[in-house]
């Protein structure tokens, strides 16, 4: 049986801590860089010194493990603040065996540099680009490194991920497919996350939308909120349904999450609500033609170099 | 001295978990109900038997924490799951004193009903606010239920606070003051985190928006913008700039925080980002007068029960 503190056959405090990749604050995680220490201060003639990834996350609370922390005896509280009914303390389980102390330890070994670029924190900057920036930059970049849509097309066609679909309109014009995103489980519906993939494969992102695609969106919000309550229960107002601009690829497709969760992806910036799309288009039908579209993006995107410099973000 | 283990004059364990009243997955942080045990279990002829807000939230890792972590031989860790070069796996630290096992620990005691609605997870909906909802339910709703505005104008007169302005431009027009908010502290730029609060008294929200505002806004964004830049060092498309819509106040605020930052106010369906507003007034001075807004509502929040019910989501 293998040794259940060993990355492969190294252990992890084999692992020399290199560089902080990314720190969250929020989510209380933390990516670093390792690199294994040398042979001398191991006793052991193995492995070359290759890089790895460890990500370390703190595990969320279960209401068992929260009963468990406060009930002990043992914890230990240390003062911050204490002010009329108010109390600010740090707080240590001495118990050895606590859940509530259990870290969701993440290893890449050996890792690539792009495994250590994923994980690397990236700094996040405001874009703006007019309509004259997304004919003469943006699209052109898009349609030069379009990413393969061949997982796109293969979903539309039946070929893959057929037995995910949960609903589906063969309609040339105006058909879509539904079906839950890879990190859905498919049933706890706090977590709710599916998308809906047009099957016109002429619509890029929003900036492609005119009005004469509203029946398109008309019919597609009508179908997969009716899909969603029957086979989920959740109702349309218990929904966040959005586009994102930039998209992660570029083939229509709306995202359907539990109200209740937020990430960097449901943020202003990024998400733009499929209501606001739909009553835009029906304002304007050339709305998004004409709009400046402002949007964050990574240090690292090249389409931040070639749209990103030469703007300042004022319109005014 | 007083005991670091007590709440008041209460021990932690003293208090038996009632409910939990709101558990976050993402931030690792749970909420709970709890009652001070009978007196008789206590050997203590002490108080009532009150209830008590109690919020766990685990600590963000720093570096000390994480390489303490990953080079302590005694940390334990149980495999998950093994796949190629990726491997995930549940970690313990074993060491009494570790700091990567500190919790944050806030109490409040004895908590009224109000403390416990506070911290009591609600679900949100999605509600539709017509221009002609505006003027008929939302408003009158405002006037009738308007919170106290005191504060407001206690900053803006100086009064209160006074130290903590960073930019105060007079002007009873077009004028502002600009202040770092309660929770951030002033200094790490990565959470960095201001309100701007207009001057003028007239403008609720961005409802209240019209063309003739722009002069503000422009001189509310180039002001507080280079006072950033010089104070914090962050330019400009290093931030997100946003309003709330429903905002918490009624009283026109814009608020100034890290682009990275992201939570449940910076969300589409509540945050309006600065330009895009801008935008909007440019386009069509009675932009916000007209259009149908939507945005996400506590289930506890009366204006739900006003707006919700009788409205579709559908504009179509």
């Amino acid at each position: 049986m293998q040794d259940p503190t060993r990355v492969d056959d190294v252990v992890l405090s084999d692992f020399e801590v290199l560089k902080v990749l990314r720190s969250d604050e929020n989510l209380k995680l933390i990516a670093v860089q390792a690199r294994r220490r040398r042979k001398s201060e191991l006793n052991d003639d193995a492995v070359d010194s290759q890089d790895a990834v460890v990500v370390l996350e703190k595990k969320p609370f279960t209401e068992e493990s929260a009963v468990a922390f406060t009930s002990d005896l043992n914890t230990q509280l240390t003062t911050i603040m204490r002010n009329d009914i108010y109390g600010l303390f740090d707080g240590i389980s001495t118990d050895k065996a606590s859940i509530v102390n259990a870290i969701k330890v993440t290893t890449i070994y050996p890792a690539t540099v792009d495994h250590i670029r994923k994980w690397s924190d990236q700094p996040f900057f405001m874009v703006r680009e007019t309509a004259q920036d997304y004919k003469q930059i943006t699209e052109p970049y898009i349609l030069r490194n379009k990413l393969s849509l061949e997982w796109v097309y293969a979903v539309l066609s039946g070929k893959a991920e057929a037995e995910r679909i949960v609903c589906n309109d063969q309609d040339t014009e105006n058909g879509f497919v539904l079906a839950p995103s890879l990190r859905w489980d498919g049933v706890n519906k706090e977590q709710l996350d599916l998308t809906a993939i047009v099957r016109r494969s002429d619509v890029k992102s929003i900036r492609d939308l005119r009005a004469d695609h509203l029946p398109l969106l008309y019919n597609l919000w009508k179908k997969c909120t009716a899909t969603i309550k029957t086979k989920y229960g959740a109702e349309a107002n218990e929904l966040r349904a959005y586009f994102h601009y930039q998209p992660t690829y570029y083939h229509l497709h709306v995202h359907f999450t539990y109200l209740k969760e937020w990430n960097a992806g449901t943020a202003a910036g990024r998400a733009h609500l499929f209501m606001d799309v739909v009553q835009n288009l029906q304002t304007d039908g050339n709305y998004y033609a004409k709009r400046t579209m402002y949007f964050t993006l990574r240090r690292d995107d090249p389409l931040l170099t070639l749209l990103g410099d030469s703007h300042q973000l004022e319109c005014f």
